[in-house]
């Protein structure tokens, strides 16, 4: 794939484009394309022609149900302490952005298991994580709690009911490994919090995410926001 | 390394510990620790016997000046876009605490050049890499200015005057390649938004960590908070 | 006037009200509403009949610019100290929606003197006062720097170059006597302060309202909020 | 009661204060103290001599358990949306400082009554009462359930659980009247919110107050803030 970055918009290349693509600005020729050069559509405007980066796909993945922030989802996979080489399982969230974020650090000798029950969006995570170009991500169609693989380093969980699903992950997780759960509502944390056992509680979380304006003599938070995502709570398995 | 994990409380185990050690809830043998098992201690405290995680390594680095938290860091690693395999430059912030943030992403593969001007902070970011067990870290003791190498997929920089080096650092970034700037204050952050040139404004971010307490019928934001770090600029190479 | 509160609704009837006013419930006659009295439409809809109070009223003034929130104006007032029968200056901020918020502390036997240099808005402001049922404001079109009256107890200045009126705000206040700037962004209120003489900083503030979503299961802060309004400094007249 | 107001430190000087007070900076005649005036201490430091504003002692009252603050507290009072000649119950809180900024807004035409089932208690809001000048304010020494006068309106209660009072509650509220609770936990608001009946909810909110730090080419929010204080939520009697 390529980029095409312009002054205030950009266009991702895929290779199965045809050979001319028109912009706004006029229309480019795809095979005149040459990585780090700037190419001009017919009507003159220039664009830098660039690999996409992790950031740039991910912003245009597929979006089955509500996404997960990058400012989350960056905040979870450091939490949870993974590294190249690790094994992960992320169960939950529909269009598997967490399992992207996830694959992103554990590389190549690594491996994330995403789980999910619909099937519709089983499709959708194998559709993202091939536009990715990762190949360290396998796509489990089952309910969490029907399966059973070896243990992983690390879990996290986007489900609505996840006190529901304890034993299980239990299971799933290495002696001394963390796991992390994502839920909207405080009643969702708390309700976890009072029926976890064998865990230790390692902090509940939320992060804001405040965008600003900045430009000549301009300088203040923008004013439309996002004021809510998700409360990320953090439990180690202590046996 | 080895990780001991109490209920309310953890102690990392170095190679080189003595056989013996000794916590306040009685004494170990360090002998006796395998990964995945329970230890007591001789007044038979239970300590369960872990790996480290990245996390668990990465908040007990040695500090130099101010750190970067977590919430900032693992923002930038993934708002820069990176990947594994790619090369990165880091420059400012003296433990080196985003240089092992940027590294666990970039993985063997890839590659971190850490620069800093600052002799005995150079000395604190390679005592780090090597407590975090990093192998991908070059530690460059020198001005930014001063360094002649490659170009790189993503540079991130905590200056104090970012302005002073955006000619530098223009010459060390790929085209289409992103650059983060970490700055305390939003004058810096304002002052670097009108004398760059060449590269497109990709957003300015304040980050936010809202730790809560949670369990039993308490359910609320913590009182003491740390109210700010740092706000995060990121501008994209566009020749 | 009177205000009609139903479960999911209200309706102000002014005095000049027809005598029959139409809801998408239904009809109904003004001739019959009693304070304290439930009301019903033709369609059997209730409305409980009540007096506006200051919020309901001020929620519903006529607006010209940009109109302040009540987390910024309330936290003024107080901030700024006033009481019953002080005589406070408002200027700048068009609607008078602040000085609505000052009227309705310093009451019958203090007063506050709007000043407005668009003649447009002293309209407005005007009207808001009489809506609200206010007979201590005095509204005056007129550039802060010509008018020359009284010392005030307290000034509310909500202008976008505070800076240029620093010596006609000094010799409107009392000894000792407080005024608050509203600037929407940090580079106002930065050369504020650095600009101003013979003032004591007395800080800087930014008020966020988060408003939450709370019932059965549910409770988590809005997701569409306003990120951002002003920033808030207070200085003191020393001299 | 007169204010001295120095460069960087102030002192209220109440009328039974001794001829001489004695600063960190020298010895001050307070023989010789005229509002408006400047007045130097023996070795010369000048300060101004003014009377103290609400906030000035407010700032300064006795305080009991936790205390409400201004962001919050001027806030629950506009919205609850009382006005000069108001009645007004206060409930709980302790130190009566909610009950000092609801009879800041009431004035001498209104009241508000304050009821404090704990006498320690009581005394002190008698204290700050009589401290802050008010004589609009009368203390009861009771538990909310017993009391029975005549119909408020507006009140504000900050009790552990609201949720057994609000019989009372409405009983002392008039028709189309407000009520806030303030709680600490998300929790109380929400089960609040399950068992309320005969009120309509007009919503829940977080006041978050952020100071900044400014000045020369600093600005940036401050480090060390109050994370959190409590939940506000708004009713209004529909019966």
């Amino acid at each position: 794939m390529k980029f095409l970055i312009g002054k205030d918009r950009e266009f991702l290349i895929k290779k199965s484009s045809n050979q001319t693509i028109s912009t706004d600005k006029g229309m480019i020729d795809t095979k005149k394309l040459r990585i780090g050069k700037v190419v001009k559509t017919h009507l003159g405007e220039e664009f830098l022609v660039a690999k996409p980066n992790f950031y740039d796909l991910f912003s245009r993945i597929k979006r089955g149900p509500q996404i997960i922030r990058l400012k989350d989802g960056a905040y979870i996979a450091f939490r949870l302490g993974i590294k190249e080489g690790d094994k992960v399982l992320d169960c939950g969230g529909g269009s598997g952005a967490m399992t992207l974020i996830l694959a992103n650090i554990v590389g190549q000798k690594g491996k994330v298991i995403s789980v999910e029950k619909n099937k519709k969006f089983c499709e959708i995570i194998k559709e993202n994580s091939k536009f990715m170009g990762f190949n360290n991500i396998e796509v489990i169609n089952s309910d969490l709690d029907d399966i059973d693989i070896e243990q992983f380093d690390a879990i996290n969980i986007d489900l609505p009911a996840p006190w529901n699903h304890l034993e299980k992950i239990d299971k799933l997780l290495k002696p001394g490994a963390m796991v992390s759960f994502y839920t909207p509502n405080t009643t969702q944390a708390q309700r976890l919090r009072n029926e976890i056992k064998g865990f230790r509680f390692e902090g509940m979380y939320e992060i804001v995410e405040r965008e600003w304006k900045v430009g000549g003599e301009i300088c203040h938070p923008k004013f439309h926001i996002l004021g809510h995502t998700g409360f990320i709570s953090f439990y180690r398995k202590l046996g």
